[in-house]
């Protein structure tokens, strides 16, 4: 079978700190799983090369990376250094959006050995996917300011919703909900607050419906959404939203299940004409970098995600397997503090990857 | 000292069976501490009015409204009977807009008595205000369809924000942070993907803050801004966001503290030109009209809300402590379902009237 070819990005921050252990636990279940994996390494998309460069990539980063099947991402921002909308537009959501990665998959499980925040609830009450569109709706770049300085400044920002857009999302939220046991799937909508284009939202949503009749639909508000979340979170199976609102939703889920270090992304663009990204849901951290102490698991999450989304599912199945047995060991020497523990990114890093 | 007088507007579902534990408990307050206030009772803003006459209001509701010293709201909505975005734009979205209650104050505080959702907190840990801006924002009415009916098919919606807008809003709750012991603020933002709007509410933060070195300031971007709402709510005093940021808060909030259905919400124009509208934070929840089963609670907190917002301090006060000491008692016979008693919206408002 054909190698697997890796672009790696560490970016920066925690990205630099747990993406060594990313690469190590992906190589280790490719060995055991005889599965050809090659990386390459790239140093720009980080705050660091935009300030030798003037510009967080090279003019020519597509070419260079569009012949790669997946991109391994870290992590992007340093405020101190570039202000975040400067650096996250020049990487991540450049690379969401000009390689049309359109789905953003998100999974929110509670696992066993973690603290959950939520009280009473045990591994397997929370379970559920995000999926969250990708390339459009509130995360636009149109827009400008008025009366610039004085007191009559105005400034306007468009959300933009396109059929292509918002139906591309649904069906595969639809087909991801068909999938499961459950078959269920909740909408998340704001259209008694924003007019225009959630009343669209919701609309194409009863459409697509009409398409998968044995799928059980509901659909909450953003505002007592985020509120199930915490009251309720055993009843989501499969979730539907907006570049927004499913930014929010992929950060309070993994909170409930007790640390959102753990959580990982895949950024797919599902006709496999550019590469898909992973990486791991939180950010760079600039607070505990250098310490040792970022939690790997996101990172190496979102690498298991990437197997998984190439077809290897046994040792997709296994690579996750070994990180519920660290977690659920729970040893105090191993897990991080973000999960209650004393250890460090390499005790935590090391172990999964022996476990494998 | 002159008459309060107030709109009552119960609106639909719910809204209609809490709202008279609402005016008995306002009443006998009243009575207590010897407060005049009078009501005079509407059914416009209601979808049975909609569907009688075609339009949410009488075309003069403002004439017969501007005169009242504040509005006294239950809520609105009922999708069977009326798309949830033409009954709010046509009753409370025009309220808070035309009468310019730019404010939208809402407490979250961990009552005691109430059983917390989140593991190990009690009253105390939990306990600060959310400051919306509750004119424009996300919640535009700009925008609009193209190619409509085609696979081209675009939908557009402008979020706003004006200079004006933003600093009222700004000064407002840096004020509010200045009077509480912690003097902390923090803003919800989301400048790494909102990449015009949010930069810019970013920079009237930073520039306000000028004028009151004494606060401490902090900013998070939305999404883990609700992971911190789950894992560390102590650490919050006062939160200023955007209108939709504001109200996903304040539903996430209160769920934090065990119910929404207890928590208050104050549309509050500063300079009293307009009306003042106070309703509690839920919805007219279709689901479980008829039932007898609404807590009244938010309702009332909302009145408690009223009497603050005109000076009436002790006796704000007193309806505070009555709702706490019938939440503290917790007796199963009174509390209403949602939070775990076996109570009806009349056994808990009941009670806390003759607490009063
Ligand atoms: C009913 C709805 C339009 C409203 C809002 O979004 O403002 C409500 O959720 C609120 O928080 O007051
Ligand atoms: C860093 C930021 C731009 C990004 C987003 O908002 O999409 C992040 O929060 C995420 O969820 O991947």
């Amino acid at each position: 079978s054909k190698t697997l070819r890796v672009a790696v990005i560490p970016g920066d921050g925690i990205g630099t700190e747990v993406m060594p252990w990313g690469v190590k636990c992906l190589q280790a279940t490719a060995k055991v799983f005889n599965i050809a994996i090659e990386f390459e390494h790239f140093d720009f998309a980080s705050c660091e090369y935009y300030q030798k460069h003037g510009d967080m990539m090279p003019s020519n980063w597509k070419e260079q990376l569009i012949s790669f099947d997946a991109i391994y991402f870290g992590a992007v921002g340093m405020p101190n250094l570039v202000p975040d909308d400067v650096s996250l537009w020049g990487s991540l959501l450049k690379f969401r959006r000009e390689f049309d990665q359109y789905v953003n998959l998100r999974p929110c499980r509670l696992m066993p050995g973690v603290k959950c925040p939520l009280a009473g609830k045990k591994p397997g009450d929370i379970d559920f996917w995000i999926v969250r569109e990708n390339t459009e709706g509130e995360y636009s770049s149109i827009g400008g300011k008025m009366f610039e300085g004085t007191d009559r400044e105005v400034v306007i920002q468009e959300t933009v919703m396109s059929r292509v857009g918002v139906d591309r999302i649904l069906r595969y939220a639809f087909e991801l909900a068909k999938s499961r046991p459950r078959k269920r799937l909740t909408s998340a909508t704001k259209s008694n607050g924003i007019s225009i284009t959630m009343p669209y939202w919701d609309g194409r949503v009863s459409e697509m419906h009409k398409s998968y009749p044995e799928i059980n639909l509901d659909k909450y508000h953003i505002d007592i959404l985020t509120a199930h979340f915490v009251g309720r979170p055993e009843i989501f199976d499969v979730i539907v939203g907006s570049n927004l609102f499913g930014d929010i939703l992929s950060d309070l889920g993994p909170a409930c299940t007790g640390t959102i270090a753990i959580a990982p992304s895949a950024n797919i663009n599902p006709e496999g004409k550019f590469p898909s990204l992973f990486e791991p849901v939180h950010g760079s951290a600039p607070d505990i970098v250098g310490k040792n102490l970022a939690n790997p698991i996101g990172m190496i999450w979102a690498g298991q995600m990437l197997l998984q989304h190439f077809g290897y599912i046994e040792a997709a199945d296994a690579l996750l397997k070994a990180i519920e047995r660290i977690l659920e060991r729970s040893e105090a020497s191993v897990l991080t503090p973000d999960m209650g523990g004393t250890g460090t990114t390499q005790a935590l890093g090391e172990a999964i990857e022996r476990e494998i």
